[in-house]
């Protein structure tokens, strides 16, 4: 089952030539220098026809004239260009490429064509690549990066494969906002060497990656993939989008990678027999990546659910149910320890409303406590000092007591927030929590809270649901959760 | 069928009392007073049963002290104390008021008696209000709002009825976000005297209000909101969120506005027949409204889709095509523009992937003149000056260069973008922007041309293949595009 790919170098060269470096803002000859140069860490050198200076560092016309040795190049010339950059390759012993440009087998016959050659020289010389047709690959801890673009990345527990560059960049977009950090990123692009089912193979013994995401199209070896899908997601989950489920989306998948995407039912059947956690949208990836990265995993499907406002409850109960959640029935005892806590006019059930008044935590606490209780949701309840106080408005005359008012809810918040982990801990019960509101009124030290206890609310309910669904689905997987009879 | 109630003046009263005034910050009565004093433009009263000073202005212990007339009073006294209150604004003339607090016919049999007296109080002096249980209205034209939160929220074409005020918070958080302006809003809380049927025949006839938005749980008279609905979507659009349709979601709703909720199937194919469009997450009745007040209607359901990037091609098809709508097939003579527009490397169809190249308004301005396409949607390149460009790091040694390239592509970007509103008006196509790099990458005169267009990107193709397909649901529902055939 094993390859003897070792992809560690591949992650982490100690010297990178960009093939193809370029003075001209907006081409990717440009960003991959200029980022290589600007993380530092390791030699990098340019290539370029005119030679002369590229960005200040000398520019050799040939690979072969750089001095030293080469472990690592980005080839950014054109297709028509790339079997020559690879012959350098080869002369001048690099052991890993990423190829960047488009032009190859999505494009045309001929592009088939040089592709072919490309890999034949590639394995001549014992060269493994990425791509081509791809916008390259990093590693946050190496800081070793080849894509052309400056995003702010954290480093994190997920890693990602993805045959689509821009959705890469549309999935770092939503996990910068959502503070979700990577260790590994692939664009695996038309994967004429290197395919998506080595990086997996890779990952899933890399001990940084914590969660796996995977933007597909069509698999090369669909056999190999479930087969290693169902070893790795006994140790960590896996999160993939396949795209071109629909019938034009298929066409469209097939004219952008190449791919033939195989039967839809067959897949989607094969993919949960192999515990792989599918998903319909980008954002899902992002969300689910989070949930199963930070989160104990629930030992069942019945929720707890805290809304901050009636109709929040009933829209939230709406999109758990949706996701083929329960609602929990409350033991006797936790019914008790609400009725205490809260005035007369509280839902007097699940979803707990507590009418208006801002006790939240009692609740929440209770809820955690409850054996009937295996997850628990809270809507715009959690981090929210003093309630929605933050956005009433203060004249003069009321901004001593309003600031006073504010100290000591923050505190209060704090103390909470300290108390609500440590049950998730003892109770390994999963706390995901959701408002619209994030990032208006939560600041300061609550927000560094929220963020190192992973309590950052979803923006939604509706979001927050479906990712409390996948924690479900990968327990239920792995027999943390009992699954529901029929 | 249209009743005689003019709730004019409910929105724009010219003195108004806050029965209840609080100068403790947190509370409601603290909230709504310092907002309206912060509006200014009218005359207002605190009423405190201690009387003294509150939040700078005088306050008066009973509503019948204060001077001059009252045309609106806020009530934020307990619901035990609300009748009394009523009493007062019978004596005092009021005719207008809005009943904050909980613990009425939602809470308990002692709580709907207390509503019952309230009515009959109000009934007897001609007061008409909304609520109780509820978080107050505005009208931002005329500036008045009882809400207790300093929302930022813009002047617009939207208004909103609502049964849940946090929903409601819910969606001026998203409405910002987006874009989205306002004209009304009423949380209408209970419903004991004026019901969401009153407001909606009002804002039907309301010439600010060009979208309606509704939050509903169960209706009171459902035939007559059906009847309205039927008469009010001829001349504009009802886009509306019922919540409580799961099993769990309806017991959570009875607790929550004591509403019943009918049969789903018989309520989903009545709002459909009455030209309702119905949404089913909080974030999507932003999106329509967006869409329904500000594109055109078009005249079918071909959508030409341009995506830069092949793979975000791939997902928002699938997005388009599970919402229903269609893939174009692009004339020959667009096929002709789009390959002298592109390099060979492009997808040939439709979706156009220009393979890498920053070339898009000739592809876009190819299909807003195809007859073939009924609505342009435009996945990444629109608003983007320079591509990716302002993503790339700029060492030192290329800044010069940068700002060059820089500046010549927002111009190019501005013209482009005039072309576009251009083209829209003259073909009356719906132009759908999306991008997940909304805001890092948008800024300047770009975002403001953005704006003004009513081009700035939703957050994902598959919100934006949502607001789309909302576009052409109306549209069909209207006859402006033909409804196809089974």
């Amino acid at each position: 089952m094993e390859s003897n790919l070792n992809l560690a170098e591949l992650f982490d060269a100690k010297s990178v030539a960009v093939i193809g470096a370029s003075s001209v803002p907006g081409k990717w000859g440009f960003g991959i220098l200029s980022l290589l140069l600007a993380k530092g860490g390791r030699d990098v050198y340019a290539i370029n026809k005119k030679g002369a200076e590229v960005l200040g560092v000398k520019a050799y016309q040939n690979l072969r004239e750089v001095p030293g040795p080469i472990d690592f190049a980005v080839v950014v010339s054109s297709a028509r260009d790339t079997p020559a950059a690879m012959e350098d390759c080869v002369c001048k012993g690099v052991k890993y490429a990423v190829v960047i440009p488009g032009g190859f087998a999505e494009a045309s016959e001929e592009g088939a064509r040089l592709e072919r050659e490309v890999v034949e020289i590639a394995r001549r010389g014992g060269i493994r690549f990425i791509g081509p047709n791809c916008m390259g690959h990093f590693d946050t801890y190496s800081d070793f990066f080849t894509i052309p673009f400056n995003f702010p990345i954290a480093k994190g527990p997920a890693s990602m494969i993805t045959q689509s560059g821009n959705s890469g960049i549309a999935v770092f977009a939503l996990a910068w906002q959502a503070g979700l950090g990577f260790a590994k990123y692939i664009n695996s692009g038309n994967e004429a060497d290197i395919r998506f089912e080595d990086f997996l193979e890779y990952l899933g013994r890399d001990d940084r990656t914590k969660v796996i995401l995977g933007y597909v199209e069509g698999l090369r070896d669909g056999r190999r993939f479930l087969k290693l899908a169902r070893e790795i997601t006994r140790r960590k989950p896996i999160v993939m989008l396949k795209a071109g489920r629909t019938d034009d989306g298929a066409r469209a998948a097939r004219s952008h990678s190449a791919a033939l995407a195989g039967s839809e039912q067959a897949s989607a059947a094969a993919f949960k027999q192999a515990g792989v956690i599918r998903v319909e949208e980008v954002s899902d990836l992002v969300d689910a990546a989070l949930a199963l990265s930070t989160q104990p995993l629930p030992r069942g499907r019945r929720v707890g659910l805290l809304s901050m406002g009636g109709g929040l409850g009933v829209i939230t109960t709406d999109a758990l149910r949706r996701c083929g959640l329960e609602m929990a029935r409350f033991s006797s005892r936790t019914m008790e320890k609400l009725n205490s806590a809260l005035s007369d006019r509280w839902s007097h059930g699940n979803p707990v409303d507590p009418g208006g008044e801002p006790v939240v935590y009692p609740c929440i606490f209770a809820m955690m406590e409850d054996e009937n209780v295996d997850a628990v949701m809270i809507v715009g309840g959690v981090g929210m000092v003093g309630g929605l106080v933050p956005l009433m408005p203060t004249p003069p005359a009321a901004k001593a007591a309003y600031e006073r008012l504010m100290e000591a809810a923050e505190r209060q918040e704090l103390e909470n927030l300290d108390r609500l982990a440590e049950l998730r801990d003892k109770y390994q019960k999963p706390v995901i929590t959701a408002s619209m509101l994030r990032g208006s009124i939560m600041k300061g030290a609550v927000s560094e809270k929220l963020e190192q206890y992973h309590l950052m609310p979803y923006t939604g309910p509706e979001r927050a649901a479906k990712a409390l669904a996948r924690l479900v689905e990968y327990s239920e997987y792995l027999g943390v959760a009992r699954t529901p009879g029929p």
